[in-house]
């Protein structure tokens, strides 16, 4: 665990005069900022004082024996499971002043905060955006040598399976969606990933009209002619690619040919504009362009960073809020697409890691034609 | 859709006064809610006036109009997909007047919830333990008729899963866990089911201490003695069912035939103790002692609900703050276990479904020994 990443949060907390810092990854509240800091994959409680030690309070802690690299392992079990416990517990174990300002995650919900103050009123709890969690997205938003590393080789087993799956619907193997998508589990898990990134979407051309189709693959064939896409991730050491391939089957109608041709040109125009210093709304306002011009409009982000999260920030929109400078270190996917029931839908996806110089294309995704 | 839930919703709200209730389910906000009420599968908000008109607010249109029972439908883009916009722009749409009740997410992180008030400072937003989720977890916990027909026919998928599972096992069809899970996978769907319904667990003897291990499957093998927990759910038109078996190769040591017995034990005072009337931290109470007995204790709730989500209302735990009566009509998952880094896990868990005269087994899952 690079230590750099703590002790930038320790130089931000003393800035802001924040005492203890909290991050909980729990059933329905996840945040892979708990395993960026301490390793310990999930369902735990993180807790980092301004003097930099820390504490993790784990479920499993057989696991977090394991994983996690925290100075102090308790059981969450010791605190009953409760996160008002853990978290007000940890606050006089640490020996808090009154009043000590205590950082809560953003996410955590208004009347858990509110239960959280009424049990621990000697502290002053903040929740707010722009706070710890902000400062831990923004440092995962720029990779380190570590996280490259983890990124080329998680890229080497992306585009080794798009590689065989291609040759898989050539060689006819796939009868199903099914049998596609239990493909890729497979060839990821024994390539020593973790899994899949997040749920695998096979959707032939009866389906692939979906964002994100849903059931997100299904015993349906994919015998039709028309677009299939396939939508899938490599999960390696938490890390995640994020590439979509769009299989052709037959001759295409002329709609059909008409989207198809305006997401490869959309993403030529993504990919010219994508480098270190222009507005990442910019980006995103070219392929708008070129759909727009045409009278299509794209029903999704023209993309996002991935990392522990396969949506991490930042999010590419041409929107003010939403605006931030592509940097150097930043993994991104790009993935423009157009969906109507009929045509069916065509959407390309690949992820980019921004350089001092430029770009530099990680996976090799996109269009084939069988 | 059922009428009887919405229609329960609006005469709670017209006891407390709330003119529109909002759902939301989204990435990191997940509610399953959402889909109980309008059949919607996820990605939206979903509005609830209290004059009984309905909308919705979808990511996917297209989905949404095969899926979604409300009364209007939009898409989201017309909010800038952003939840403050929705949420304040529905309300206006509706006409709410000055000061009226509404009701948010209960889940909903506290500074999105300023960002509402902010934005939208004429009305009063609720956002609350107690409130209309409540009232909608309440209601999923006593399954209706609609929703036991899916549950037979779930436990049917998934008994007979159980049986081609432990038959491949002794057939040495596995070499390794990511077999034995895409076996799973792969049965399921083409079963008709949804998929699984969260992360399928195989654990081989090395691995199973591990409450939910992790990676939850790998390439790991087979072929150790000992115990193997396998953990996966059927999900049926959004319900699933949840199953443990432990499959016991070879010879167990004293120490995992102890574990083992324990378990076993467990398990049948829990099942003796299950039943209509009773409340639920007593039947949790008795696997308790049973372990607390021999100087174990688990680390896990004995069990919970199961429907739309894996994990619902009620939790069979001890604790006082979460006892409830356990009621016909409830499909519970129990699941009783012991692990330690050496002996390895040993988990045995099945659905019941609670009737007005006792409990009815769904699923036939155990230990298998091989």
């Amino acid at each position: 665990m690079a230590n750099y990443r703590l002790s930038t949060l320790q130089n931000w907390m003393e800035q802001e005069g924040i005492e203890l810092v909290v991050l909980e990854d729990t059933e329905g509240r996840r945040n892979a900022s708990l395993r960026y800091v301490c390793g310990h994959p999930s369902d735990a409680l993180f807790f980092f004082h301004s003097s930099g030690a820390s504490l993790l309070v784990a479920w499993d802690l057989p696991l977090a024996e394991l994983y996690g690299t925290a100075d102090a392992l308790v059981a969450y079990s010791e605190f009953q499971r409760s996160p008002v416990q853990a978290i007000v517990g940890v606050a006089r174990r640490f020996g808090l002043a009154r009043n000590a300002r205590i950082e809560l995650p953003s996410g955590m919900p208004l009347p858990l905060v509110e239960s959280i103050r009424a049990e621990a009123p000697e502290f002053s709890f903040l929740c707010r955006y722009g706070g710890a969690e902000t400062q831990l997205k923004e440092l995962r938003s720029i990779k380190d040598a570590a996280e490259l590393d983890i990124y080329r080789e998680a890229a080497g087993i992306t585009n080794s399976v798009i590689n065989d799956l291609v040759q898989g619907f050539r060689d006819k193997r796939f009868s199903t969606e099914l049998d596609a998508a239990l493909f890729i589990e497979a060839e990821v898990r024994r390539a020593g990933a973790e899994g899949t990134g997040f749920e695998t979407i096979v959707a032939n051309p009866e389906r692939s009209f979906g964002i994100h189709a849903f059931p997100s693959f299904s015993g349906a064939g994919l015998g039709l002619d028309g677009p299939t896409i396939i939508d899938f991730g490599v999960k390696l050491k938490g890390y995640t690619t994020d590439v979509t391939l769009t299989i052709i089957r037959g001759s295409l109608n002329p709609e059909q040919e008409r989207m198809a041709a305006l997401v490869e040109e959309a993403y030529a125009a993504a990919e010219a504009a994508l480098a270190p210093g222009v507005p990442s709304t910019s980006v995103a306002r070219r392929v708008d362009e070129v759909f727009e011009r045409e009278g299509f409009s794209m029903p999704h982000s023209l993309g996002h960073a991935i990392g522990l999260e396969a949506h991490e920030q930042p999010v590419l929109r041409d929107r003010k809020e939403l605006e931030t400078t592509i940097r150097p270190g930043m993994v991104l996917a790009i993935e423009p697409g157009l969906y109507a029931p009929e045509p069916g839908g065509f959407r390309k996806e690949n992820d980019y890691l921004v350089t001092e110089r430029g770009i530099e294309k990680l996976t090799q995704s996109g269009f084939f034609r069988i």
